[in-house]
């Protein structure tokens, strides 16, 4: 069931590489609340990925771009507005990477170059996105635009390396755009921490599953999936909630707000006895 | 025009006084987007306010309970399993009183027994709540339960005294609850951090007219109003954020990531030469 | 070596009961930085513990106090002020416990009169202290004033109960009262949030071994001890601190800002395949 | 009065300028306390400020750096390590410039080679600072690393602009970096969140002046000044806290903990009617 949500709505969507992605399941669920929608993403990614088959499914154009580049991104947002039929009412950044983690390089022997890049591909790029966007008069009054992020941006996790330094600098620019994009024009700008998510992305990063696990068993409602996280954004794209703005939202079955569950304590200390009060009673949370 | 987002979904209100209240703007917003619901409030405020008036438009049934008493809130839940047809889906929680700030008592002259019933009322009322309707399985698996709250829980504002403390106390029951009803149930509990509003409520608090501009100056979008907090009450309940729970969500127009706003430093600084740089150029943000 | 950091302080420790104590440490710590202090501790505490000893040991006077009664309290302050020759510099409140937790009755499963007497001892008591000292002006211009707290004021750890609420009430107390207290008379008042400690108290709460082991991998320099909290409440009670107030400072190794370290998955996912890269090569961090 | 508590430490402080500089006081108050120290800035920095005078009174050596040159990094650690006979104890980064800020261009029309160099100055070079350090074995086992932030990591202010960015990612490299230097070595880093601080530095910020009246007047300590600012430093420096890691600490005389206070409210409604309640008497606090 939908529920025209978006009806009237237009959206760019930015970073869907194929069906596991959180962007694919956002631009298939906007449009199903109805919305029309422009995807964009790099050349490259369009070569490897299916964005093609998406893009035929929901009558969307892709405008490929690499959004580091001002002049790719202004052409993005010029040319949805044209095939839109007017400014858009959403964004979707659903973009990161980080060479250093790719080749294996430790926290403690970043390359400086490399460090760039993933600033630059997975920070900068939505400061590029928002002003460009301004500059066209390309997003509409009480717009709502959104990255994604991740809990790395608050605490730190090995193997995450320099991905969290671009989140907290990613998270920042939601809230110092937030601010001047939000009094002058009314567009919301917000992030979404998502749990660890199995994309093809996420598995860039080591030793993924054993986190993915560790976090389902902390979290009381479990991992949130790439579908949920996609109706997440729908609502944040829609009237429902005009007046959230600069927020970065957990979006992480509870993750975030625990400290310790029972349930990966007992995967911790499972070769330690069970979990017996003095009186030999089992407990329970 | 309405999306049928609580289509088939039961809910209890508890709190709503008058059409100013924010729980009355929720239950309107909850009916037309196709929950049934009952009204809980004390029998004072039913007396004080107009709530019969508003359950006979929406068709719902007014189960009068002192929050702060168990057997009061059991009746609530067991009427309403009993007239909605079966356990709810959603709770709002939209309770909070402090007889120190009636009374006009500073925080370091407080009165320990009002002390108590602030807390008694404004945060423990909340626990008795989840309590009681996971003792009698009263709320559906995958329900949402939401409960007012305002940024004084985090930051100091004068003469909110020990309603702050009462507000902390209430998060950190949506915490330490949405753990486990989250785990066994499925049931999401999230405080939303609201704007201040001009309620019945908030004119106990001293000099609320001036906080509230400042609120509204500071905020890039302004101060959300009551019926801005509805619309983000039924996101919440329906089932778009199936993964948010143990969140306090702020729904300010941007206030709480802000430090100063161009608008309020304009106030403040008044008296101040107007905001130009050293060439005689007035810069903007 | 000693650094006179409090030479010519006066100062109130409440809640040492024996050697493993942080309070205690705390007194001793105190005195031997140069300052006068009395002691303060339940009459049952004072019983059960060996406070007598350490009092003989610091020349510090005991003096029996039930830290929930406000005419206590007064009689605490009064004689510090007598004993120590003026008013007091600093204040240590160490004091904290939960009857749900002892009695084992899981957080769903709360007796309210129970609840309120946590909430009693181990935060209003905090309130009661200072609006005692600060009617009494018993607490000297730019005193200090620190609390003892958790992290499960922010992060729902199982088994922590009401006393997760009891700290975020604590804290909220923290910051309420610093703003009163410190406009008026440069009083600084803060929470240390310390790892998990090895004190008697701590022993209450279920399955204490087991989180201890987590934390202390999960932090970089592992668990910080009694004896290392000491140091730090000695330094937030010198002059080398007098702009840090309304805070809650985190004091545990780094355990606050981790979301996951190599060492604590090495023991979580210890049944599985070593750490290893795809070249088989094991990576570190 | 000294206190020795920097006894046999040897140190680093990069970025004094002038007598104005944080980085100044702590240089002269690490030197009281027992320290021996070199001392580091731009040659440029070297030129325009007095940083001679400082080291000919301090004894200290001085080795101009840019920060963002890892070879100058690495110059500044072996000739530190060489003159002060040993690995250095602690180190200071406080160094931060926004090209954007300083030409007036606001936050929707950054240049991006502007943005980075505002990164590589304000933050990056912390890494590369830490990075070097760890490559030369050049801080001991137990050190402690400090970089100074704002609040504006946090929380938009008008016209702090890309230096807010700057500033959370700052605070991200201490805390990612903290985890790998903790665990390895028991090295601490963290950052101090300061009040602002009349510094050469920061008259590059806009209506500076306006901004301090308001957070003066919202502390309710006041502002924290640079000699203030100094002490906290030593005191991480020191041995008292050993288990204080990854944190951003606020040392702002309450400011981060504010709502509003009255001071601020007063000044802020200055045309409104006094502070009164209902009675005509004027309320307070």
């Amino acid at each position: 069931m939908t529920h025209n949500l978006l009806k009237g709505k237009r959206g760019i969507i930015f970073g869907a590489l194929n069906e596991h992605s959180i962007a694919w399941k956002v631009a298939e669920k906007a449009v199903a609340e109805g919305a029309t929608i422009t995807l964009s993403n790099t050349p490259m990614a369009l070569r490897m990925g299916e964005l093609d088959a998406l893009a035929e499914k929901l009558n969307a154009e892709v405008i490929p771009a690499d959004a580091t580049s001002v002049e790719d991104l202004k052409h993005v947002f010029e040319r949805s507005v044209e095939v839109l039929g007017g400014p858009v009412d959403f964004v979707l950044h659903s973009i990161g990477m980080s060479p250093n983690v790719r080749k294996h390089r430790t926290y403690d022997d970043l390359d400086y170059g490399m460090l760039s890049k993933t600033l630059d591909i997975s920070a900068i790029s939505f400061h590029k996105m928002l002003q460009t966007a301004k500059k066209l008069d390309a997003i509409a009054e009480g717009g709502s635009v959104i990255a994604l992020s991740y809990v790395a941006a608050q605490r730190t996790f090995y193997g995450y390396s320099d991905m969290a330094d671009a989140k907290s600098m990613l998270e920042s620019i939601a809230r110092s755009f937030g601010y001047i994009y939000g009094r002058e024009k009314g567009v919301r700008i917000n992030t979404i921490s998502q749990s660890p998510t199995p994309t093809t992305a996420g598995k860039g990063i080591k030793m993924m599953e054993d986190l993915m696990d560790f976090a389902d068993k902390m979290s009381p409602l479990g991992n949130a999936s790439a579908e949920e996280c996609a109706d997440y954004c729908v609502m944040l794209f829609s009237d429902f909630c005009r007046k959230v703005t600069m927020q970065n939202l957990y979006h992480d079955g509870g993750f975030s707000s625990m400290g310790m569950s029972l349930r990966a304590m007992n995967q911790y200390a499972k070769d330690l006895s069970p979990f017996e009060d003095e009186n030999g009673k089992v407990v329970y949370g």
